[in-house]
């Protein structure tokens, strides 16, 4: 890093409903891909930026954390604004700090916070369809809440990561996992830890659905933890109903 | 009425974006055109449906009202899984009753309720941006709620009124105006009254954000009121951000 260069960390928020999720692919609108777009607008150079999470196709985000390295001399204070004047509606910068040289949005976190919300009415959604998943069941919370207690702590979660995934260490540590009530028929899942395998809370709230609906105990949550087998656990639930809440540093 | 049909009351959400508002238009997508579409697929008949207001386009609902009179003998309860089987995306049934023969969802309305949603932060809005109208200026809650206090009551609303409106019969009765924080840049502000002029539910809410951004005092309602000049009262806030949460029936 050159002594001109300043490191900047962003703070962002997207729906992702018309995006190919964040990390940059060929021929598809990504965020990150819209970042550095906005980025080559404002300082007429190519910068590559660096995400905390690479969220999927259809997952949203009120605080997904980047960051980038740039000898631009605009004010640090000033970048939200002009990153905003550019991007695509549906994505914002909320906010951009300077931070030390080697600090990275990624290697630095040290955990993260995840939402995810149900709707179990009857009929099909309409004002919350890109939101929330439409899971049109009798659902019950305090069996899920505690079958989520199950998850909470230090564990292996290969049971919990998508099949065919290259990761090995498996082992992560959710802090916790609370499941609220937002009026009669939406439900709030709200997951946080120290790191996520590749769709981990998606499968966590599949799971946690099968007990909420009676088709698993909750007791069950122990057995397939120590399975290791994606087979033991639910289904991976949409993508939409996800959004990355929080990442967290020291 | 044949002896034969029957008038059904159905109750609707929709997510305003994409139509152009309630009302049957040529060459525009609206909501009633669309309900009315779906009943010609599922009766093989034309058939018109009455709601119980005319939402301009962009605004939501979570409670608009219709009814239609038909021969067709699909049992009451199956219209909304019949329907929503064949609506787009974002016009949703939550219900269906049968009705008496004489009821009209608008002539026997006695009232509604509309929820609007302001987002006072900085950023442009992403997740919001379909939801919520964007002010990004500080905010005075408790002014406002003084300045609402003024509305509330048998008055001549002809000030909030569109301009150019037809409408002379101007005398309204508002039954409340809450404000409300929704997080700490949200504000829901939800009004009920027997019935609203054209633009009077968007009127009133950009006439309390002056109010709520130090550009009026509170204390200038009653003249507002009293003038009768729709010059007098503040801008028309957003389609966008104004919902039609009820219609309230006897």
């Amino acid at each position: 890093m050159s002594p001109a260069e300043k490191n900047i960390k962003l703070l962002l928020e997207y729906d992702g409903t018309d995006w190919h999720g964040w990390q940059v692919q060929q021929n598809a609108r990504t965020v990150q891909g819209e970042v550095e777009r906005a980025l080559r607008v404002i300082t007429r150079s190519d910068l590559r930026v660096s995400g905390a999470s690479r969220t999927d196709a259809g997952v949203h985000a009120r605080g997904q954390v980047c960051n980038f390295r740039t000898e631009s001399r605009i004010p640090v204070e000033r970048w939200p604004a002009a990153l905003n004047s550019t991007l695509s509606p549906g994505v914002t910068v909320l906010s951009a700090t300077e931070v030390p040289a080697e600090w990275h949005s990624r290697i630095h976190a040290r955990g993260k916070t995840y939402s995810y919300r149900i709707n179990t009415r009857l009929a099909p959604l309409a004002i919350d369809r890109r939101f929330a998943m439409h899971y049109p069941r009798v659902v019950d919370t305090k069996a899920m809440q505690t079958a989520a207690t199950h998850l909470v702590g230090r564990h292996d979660f290969a049971s919990f990561q998508a099949a065919g995934s290259a990761i090995k260490e498996t082992v992560r540590t959710i802090h916790s996992v609370q499941i609220e009530a937002e009026g009669p028929e939406r439900l709030l899942v709200t997951v946080s830890g120290n790191g996520f395998l590749y769709h981990m809370v998606r499968i966590i709230v599949g799971t946690l659905l099968l007990v909420g609906n009676g088709k698993l105990p909750a007791s069950a949550m122990p057995h397939i933890l120590a399975a290791g087998d994606r087979n033991q656990a639910g289904p991976t639930a949409p993508a939409h109903g996800l959004c990355l809440e929080q990442v967290h540093y020291d």
